[in-house]
């Protein structure tokens, strides 16, 4: 260490400042003051009461989720609906942030430094030279007006609001993953266009329609001056597209525990998924079209047909790196078979695999949520089936519990936040009462409402005009009511607060999410029964029913459209059997011309299967079932209260001699007979339907059923006894 | 923003200036040098480009973890056994460091600012007034020589080396956890007195010598001249602590495949946990020893007994917070009996429960590895009985999963560390080569086995004066040998690398631990033949053989020390049935006077237990079972392979009629036989034993087993039949 003053390289220093243009002042924290500089022991000391102090932060959230627990088993408990657990997440967090706020203060033990030097910017790394040795600092983010406040508390208030990479790295893409993960493909197919179409459409037309009453709203602002900063039109776009994004969590828990009608659920759980996707594509799409040394943000048509090319790419991008990563896990489970041996490697690898499509995307600048949902999706459609029945239960429960503790604590750092973000905008123009909170955000609700009104009824009428089944008026007055804003308009708009406009944002969005959790989501229930929705929906017997407007008789072959058709025969004549244990060797599949090809790429477990099929009828077949493994042979289906939903399959009698058609609706209607086990013995609902007693047909000597590899692979569904999995 | 220069503030800096003593330089990378300062795009573009570079480099590790899953997995495949899959992930990190150090080369691409302003200290958190606006830096740690560097290199391994926090607060909790719920208590507790004294006194013995060798050679280096920096005694004796520190998982992995002599696992296992705990508590207790404004560091035996002091504190304090969690949690578990109902909420408060434990300690400035670690076991042993069958395979599974992905990231980690760390001090006398880099190690090799040799043979010496079965002197060289060092030791020398001293100790420990992993871990299966040491022992079936040395006829009674059998008891008869629902009702093994306390802490379903020893014998019995469940009911015990191990229950004949001090050894033996399953039908090993086919005696009608509160809880083995859990 230099002690004491050198004089020429002060000098030098203060000719620096003659050189470098504005104000620089630094406020030193924790710096001992004393002449023994950079002292080791007190380097120590300011090491352990950093750690005691994250420890004791990241316990405020573990405590908080256990509260939370305790308070969700007491609701279920006690049957109460009215408040979901991600609601009541939010009111802890909302208790501990005001006691954070406003009842706890850090002594000032430290001695604090002020010094002055003057440079242009905040760099995001700041190199500090002490005599030689350089130490690096990290860009932690603005602090609020420092005059007067307490910088302690400050400082407490930022530790315990951490950094927003953690739910894009950490948080995030467990939920997301469960989703696809625990798609009820079957239903999803069944609706998948109209999904599309509120998906994609919707969120675009929402988008825009938010966008703009929210920049009316910004104009009437700046004209009475209320506006205390830039806020462009790009930005109002941007906030629409983030809180077009409806939340898959909250409202279908509560359908689930309803048992809602399938389809009402299949649109809204489709849509929310798919909706986070296109979300926030969309934004980062937006943020592609501000141009980057430019400050005009006018619109320009250029720069939109750019955006939207962006869009589409960064989407397709995702799309197809998700669903790689979830083909290359199924080859890695399907080529390394003996990896069923050993379970646990098996988690860990479809575990680490699933993350790595996150993070692979988030490296290529794709968008990591649209990956790992379709990674989700893929891996359970292929890979399911290749693991270890016990790696089956494992990397349910791993993801479910990952899904409760990451949406939990999303929830209830949101409560938390409303008090510890230090730099809220709220405008005041739109401030009608500090109290009730929710109040306050009626006017931004009120675009919010238009966009998803705007989303809904027209699309509803356009795609009603197609649909053989309507999306009765009911149906469409709920989608508008339930769609709640969640984690992901929270996480999209956390990730950046550096501009008044996100700022302001962040605030908004805040408000609008408490809004829709407490208010719609609470409202949710009795919603349902005004607007006489069926519940208690058993999803695999309304396939032949009237839904509730009593107009229409529902059957899968008109509502899958015929893309889906061909692609379906694609994927269970080739794509199954490459790439999975349970479809039928590729050399039955395969044309003729193809043998020695199809020969190679056949694992020995396929042709096993293929013996098995003819000669005996164990537990296996069920496993490896080859071409009676369908459509919705695997669902991995959860809901949030742990009551774990197992397939059940049934082999019923009047599937005998039906044509291929009627095959796929049956098997469709078959892959997710649910049937609810209560994760104990003691308490399993006895209203359960009897495990059927499956009288087995002979088992068919001659020929093979898959000898013709160009038969049709409905023609015979009777090839292969399906037996009840429980 | 303040544009253009400010006079008199800048003359205020420049007199600021002469106040503050010495040279502080900034070099500012990353800023955009144009007048156009915080530009929002810039900012966002940065924002983006930094979370680019995370998940780059958090995907680097899973590729990584991948890549050893898979290797493992082929290892296992193939029979090798030379290498373990922590030294295979070591040399899988170590490949990927050599390729970031030497191999990426980051552009140039942004401007570095340098400037110069000085302040007397690298304080831990900077706030940088930009023109009004206050932003916050935090110490990220110390840079090494910019001079001629690419400083954007080292921004980029100094991005891979992260923040040590992540081990303690995230890594090693699950291991130390999983290792605590996985111990056998059996016959980790018919060995106690002898793993005490290796843990407790063979670690603070280790320390010393270490620690005394140590500073001979600092003191030689000194004379030499070759010392670069200070090396205080308390330095050295601190080395001696964290590298007393054995490693639990990688010789213990061996010993579990090759089903090596029970009591020598249960020796080294034991140690090694304990061991864990000590070298923490010893370490911090020593950095208290170092007095804070006194830069003597010499001997001084207040401070001394003060240290010592505070280590019985600490370790105390921990563990009894420990236990308070893990007791808090099974009374959740028991108090709110229909939680069983949700099993992922069950399983969501066990795990939040447990890390609490560390957080809690950690904050406490308690020890949250000694905290978690008997939290641990007591969730093994009350806790676990009151969850669910779901949720106790939920549990097992999850925490063997995190003990997996944590223990092969920390090896990863160490080997990427050894050419990313920047700070390394190779000290030139030491280093005899540079490759191989295992030779570079031999001369502190040689201070920690003299270390390791004054702990065992010694006290091995003193231990078998007072042993029945003596420790004999091959068991003796192969815990010589064993004594890995591992993730503790690891995370203990990167938690502080800011003085000189800690950097050469942290460099020192890296090599250390190579070696022994790769030398000692490689060589144990050798060593285990070379000594003759029994393997493929069935740990239920040596209660009665001879150990290798032919000199000694086992029984439990007598190696059970009296102090635990008296817990026993105690346990037995109240904490069992206060805090689990599988002990009997308390209102019968309480005194009559207690009647009326005892009838209302014993819940419904005790008494329920009570009713169904009486009335039936269905699988509930198992699950629920009274006095019978004893010492070794449970036992959670996976290896790191995944094959899960689990309970197995004889029912022998011989059991019949026996005094009450048999029935313990029995019960004990019992307790643990274990039954590995591979995880598949197709490999299970078909040389188990095969299920005992059990008569059941008729069961009790007078007197009911537990009507007399005083009766020996041996005296009556028989009123509850026990079964086959399998």
């Amino acid at each position: 260490l230099i002690m004491g003053l050198k004089p020429n390289s002060a000098l030098k220093a203060s000719k620096t400042l003659f050189v470098l243009p504005s104000l620089f002042t630094f406020l030193l924290v924790g710096s001992q003051g004393e002449n023994t500089a950079m002292d080791n022991v007190a380097t120590e000391r300011r090491a352990e009461e950093s750690h005691r102090q994250d420890s004791a932060n990241l316990l405020i959230f573990i405590m908080l989720l256990t509260l939370t627990i305790l308070t969700i088993w007491l609701f279920k408990h006690r049957r109460f609906r009215f408040l979901h657990e991600t609601g009541l997440a939010m009111i802890y967090g909302l208790l501990v942030g005001v006691i954070l706020r406003f009842g706890v203060h850090v002594p000032r033990n430290m001695n604090n430094v002020t010094m002055n030097c003057s440079v242009n910017a905040s760099p995001a790394t700041l190199l500090v030279n002490v005599s030689g040795r350089f130490y690096e600092y990290t860009l932690k983010g603005e602090v609020s007006t420092v005059k007067g406040h307490d910088v302690q508390d400050d400082e407490m208030l930022r530790k315990v609001t951490f950094d927003p990479e953690v739910f894009f790295n950490i948080l995030l893409p467990p939920i997301i993953f469960h989703a696809g993960y625990s798609l009820k493909r079957r239903h999803f197919f069944r609706n998948l266009g109209s999904i599309l179409a509120y998906a994609f459409m919707g969120t675009v037309i929402s988008s825009f329609v938010i966008g703009l009453v929210m920049y009316g709203c910004v104009t009437l602002m700046k004209a009475v001056g209320q506006l205390g900063g830039d806020f462009f039109f790009t930005d109002c776009l941007f906030f629409g597209a983030i809180v077009s994004a409806t939340d898959p969590v909250t409202v279908l828990a509560i359908f689930n525990e309803l048992k809602v009608d399938v389809d009402l659920y299949a649109l809204m759980f489709g849509e929310s998924v798919l909706n986070d996707a296109v979300a926030i594509v969309l934004s980062s799409s937006i943020g592609a079209y501000q141009p980057a040394g430019d400050n005009s943000h006018t619109f320009d048509a250029t720069a939109m047909i750019k955006s939207f090319g962006v869009f589409l790419g960064v989407f397709s991008g995702s799309l197809a790196l998700g669903v790689a990563t979830g083909v290359m896990t199924a080859l890695i489970s399907f080529c390394f078979t003996k990896l069923r041996d050993f379970p646990l490697l098996e988690t860990a690898l479809f575990f680490l695999m699933s993350w790595s499509t996150f993070l692979l995307a988030e490296a290529c600048e794709m968008t990591g949520v649209v990956a790992v949902l379709f990674c989700g999706m893929t891996q359970a459609h292929y890979t399911f089936n290749n693991l270890s029945p016990d790696s089956q239960d494992r990397t349910k429960q791993l993801f479910e519990l990952l899904n409760f503790l990451a949406e939990n604590f999303i929830f209830s750092y949101m409560g938390l936040t409303l008090f510890s973000f230090q730099s809220h905008v709220f405008n005041p123009l739109f401030i009608i009462g500090a109290f009730p909170l929710s109040l306050t955000a009626v006017p931004y609700q009120i675009a919010v409402f238009l966009g998803r009104a705007a989303n809904i009824y027209p699309l509803s009428f356009l795609l009603n005009l197609g649909r053989k089944n309507k999306i009765g008026s009911n149906f469409q007055h709920v989608m508008m009511f339930a769609g709640l804003r969640g984690a992901m308009t929270f996480a999209l708009s956390i990730r950046d607060t550096a501009t008044y406009a996100r700022q302001m944002m962040f605030s908004t969005t805040l408000l609008i999410v408490f809004f829709t959790v407490w208010v719609c989501g609470g409202g949710t229930t009795p919603m349902l029964s005004f607007m006489s929705i069926r519940v208690g929906v058993d999803s695999d017997q309304d396939s032949s029913v009237t839904v509730s407007d009593g107009t229409q008789h529902r059957n899968t072959k008109h509502e899958s459209a015929w893309p889906f058709r061909i692609w379906y025969n694609f994927d269970n004549t080739y794509l199954k059997p490459l790439l999975t244990h349970s479809g039928p060797p590729l050399t039955a599949t395969l044309p003729a011309c193809c043998g020695p090809l199809a020969r190679c790429l056949t694992s020995t477990q396929a042709y096993e299967n293929e013996g098995h099929q003819h000669n005996d009828d164990s537990d296996e077949l069920v496993l490896n079932d080859g071409n009676a493994t369908m459509y919705g042979d695997v669902t991995v289906s959860t809901d949030a209260s742990g009551t774990l939903t197992t397939n059940h399959k049934h082999l019923s009698a009047s599937t005998m001699g039906i044509t291929s058609e009627e095959a796929l609706d049956q098997e469709l209607a078959f892959g997710e007979h649910e049937l609810v086990i209560r994760g104990t013995r003691l308490v399993l609902p006895m209203d359960d339907p009897p495990e059927p007693t499956v009288t087995l047909p002979p088992p068919p000597t001659s020929p093979p059923p898959f000898s013709d590899p160009f038969s049709d692979p409905f023609s015979d569904p009777f090839s292969d006894p399906r037996r009840n999995r429980l």
